[in-house]
């Protein structure tokens, strides 16, 4: 595991996404994630988990500049694998808790909106699925993901414009469920899991899995017509255009808040 | 009827839950109430209902002490026969108001759910789903019942936890509709019920089932697989245990909140 | 065109409702607005719409007086067409932003509700969906169109009293967007029109209609059933008698808000 950190401390799972500043998932950071869930999922010792980023970013979400080299097959594949990531999490049975100490646009947004709980740190950071902006194809399950914790037309009206928000907006909208110091993050995530952790522990997950069951239908469906949307305005002469303005900026600016 | 009373004033049916102190739901009683909805359903002098517990508790919900002694066989049968009223009850045609003049834990909420409106008297008094706690498994169609009146999110958060709310936070979230005075709340809930009744009775009755088509059509589907989640956990040791431990509080301190 | 009249300006089409003083869709305004969208939606030249009613009334809805009128066949043709036009002008994939210069209840708030943003002019104007008071059923559907922008809770209550509601309570529960004075609403309507319009188009309209995916689907499952529902009741004495009586006060007062 180059990107993804894993220790476990008292039945409590921590995942530390690490791949340089921004914490941008490439192919390999994703299949490590991936990896690791299915890991804490499987194992018996473990009966929590939380998902950390690193002060400054949770994940500016893909990783623009990799994705723009790929070609059209590893595009493909990167789509298919991410959807299936997030099909996998989504169902993930155990208590999940997000520690959001920075940043979290787009598919570092995703990421924290598959876990139960989420605690953001306060400061200038910016949260939310700014996809359109970026020339990305909103899917429908994404929608519902979004729609989920938002309701509808809050999801509808914020993906519509790309809308990132402040750690006091998203709390307010129901987007993050806490926002707390920097410095105690850790232990705000702690405290929520451990509440969980404290039921039953087959019921809890049961209930859990139940009231998913709508969502995880969604994710299941026809992803081959959504992720095939996906990647037809990937390669439109347009998002390409789109993409590389983006590019030219980070690779002068370094990782922005808007990546 | 040993514990359903069922008067008829003014084409409005009242049906009064009496049973015990706290009026706990055991098989005789769910026959009862699933028989006493379906003759209001079917007569056709009356045009309305109101669903009344007693000062104290409007219900405790389910008769744990009771359904612990319950074998395999009965056990099921419960259950099957809990899920059917919920789909009767939620398809019922004409207008019902819950009257919530105590207690409503799990239960007792799911039935004041069913109904269009809940006005809930005012005072130490709580409401919610609190199954997790209790270790049974909450099926996905309490979950969207629940979803209908307090957003997905809000549900979602609530049942992860158990969560019993006070009767200002209850209307605070859309849980109930409106917390009067108890000495008012049977003039409150005839108030509403008045209202529904004078709009032209198939026009607001088809609408009303219009508008619980998803509703129904999730307490439809697959029961099977849903009430087997439950069974299961039901018979585990986890969840035995933690039944013995309320019953023997409950033996001793006779029928709490919590329960 | 008698009943609507299109403009564009600046790749924005204008539509603007113009029938009679109270804009009341009868069969022919039905077919003029149905055959504008599609021509709109299919002018390449055209980036976005806004629909204008005109001073004072948006639009009173469905047009009672002719409706009353027609015979079984025209009652049931406009009905299909109704709820045709409704699937159509929801899965309209450039933005659409309603310009709401007066009273909107029922059919006009239903018009609406497909937009992606609505404006209204402040004052004492209303809007809302009235059927169940007039004697018409509810489809689920249009409960769906209604519950994506409330939440279904506030829906449900709503239309079960036929609730109309004020510029300034509409914007509180997310009905309207924005109010606005009423010489500012045009400038409104263009401002966010445009900010739709700074997207790259093909993101923004694919992720509109995939937002929008379970939406079309209500609305296009069993119309049939539902039609007939709405049919049915329409040539029940109770209704009839309803809309003689709605019919006479509009004869002898003029266009009214409750309409």
């Amino acid at each position: 595991m180059d990107f993804i950190k894993v220790t476990v401390d008292d039945h409590v799972a921590h995942l530390v996404l690490d791949r340089g500043k921004s914490n941008a998932i490439n192919q390999q950071m994703l299949d490590e994630l991936y990896q690791s869930i299915v890991e804490v999922q499987n194992n018996p010792t473990v009966e929590g988990m939380i998902l950390h980023g690193k002060p400054g970013f949770f994940s500016a979400g893909l990783d623009l500049i990799a994705l723009y080299e790929y070609n059209e097959e590893e595009v493909q594949h990167f789509w298919y694998a991410f959807m299936a990531l997030i099909r996998m999490f989504t169902a993930f049975e155990k208590p999940a808790v997000a520690a959001i100490n920075g940043h979290s646009p787009a598919g570092g947004c995703v990421l924290a909106l598959c876990c139960d709980y989420r605690v953001m740190a306060g400061g200038e950071y910016i949260i939310g699925l700014n996809e359109v902006p970026v020339g990305i194809v909103v899917p429908d399950s994404i929608f519902q993901l979004y729609s989920f914790w938002l309701g509808q037309a809050t999801a509808y009206r914020y993906l519509l414009e790309g809308k990132l928000l402040k750690p006091t907006d998203a709390y307010q909208c129901g987007l993050v469920d806490e926002v707390v110091d920097e410095k105690s993050i850790r232990t705000a995530a702690e405290r929520q899991l451990k509440k969980y952790m404290q039921y039953e522990r087959h019921t809890w997950r049961q209930s859990k899995i139940n009231m998913r069951k709508a969502l995880i239908g969604h994710l299941d469906a026809s992803q081959e017509q959504s992720i095939a949307a996906v990647l037809k305005q990937w390669w439109s002469p347009a998002t390409r255009a789109i993409l590389k303005t983006i590019i030219d900026n980070l690779k002068n600016n370094g990782p922005s808040a808007t990546k």
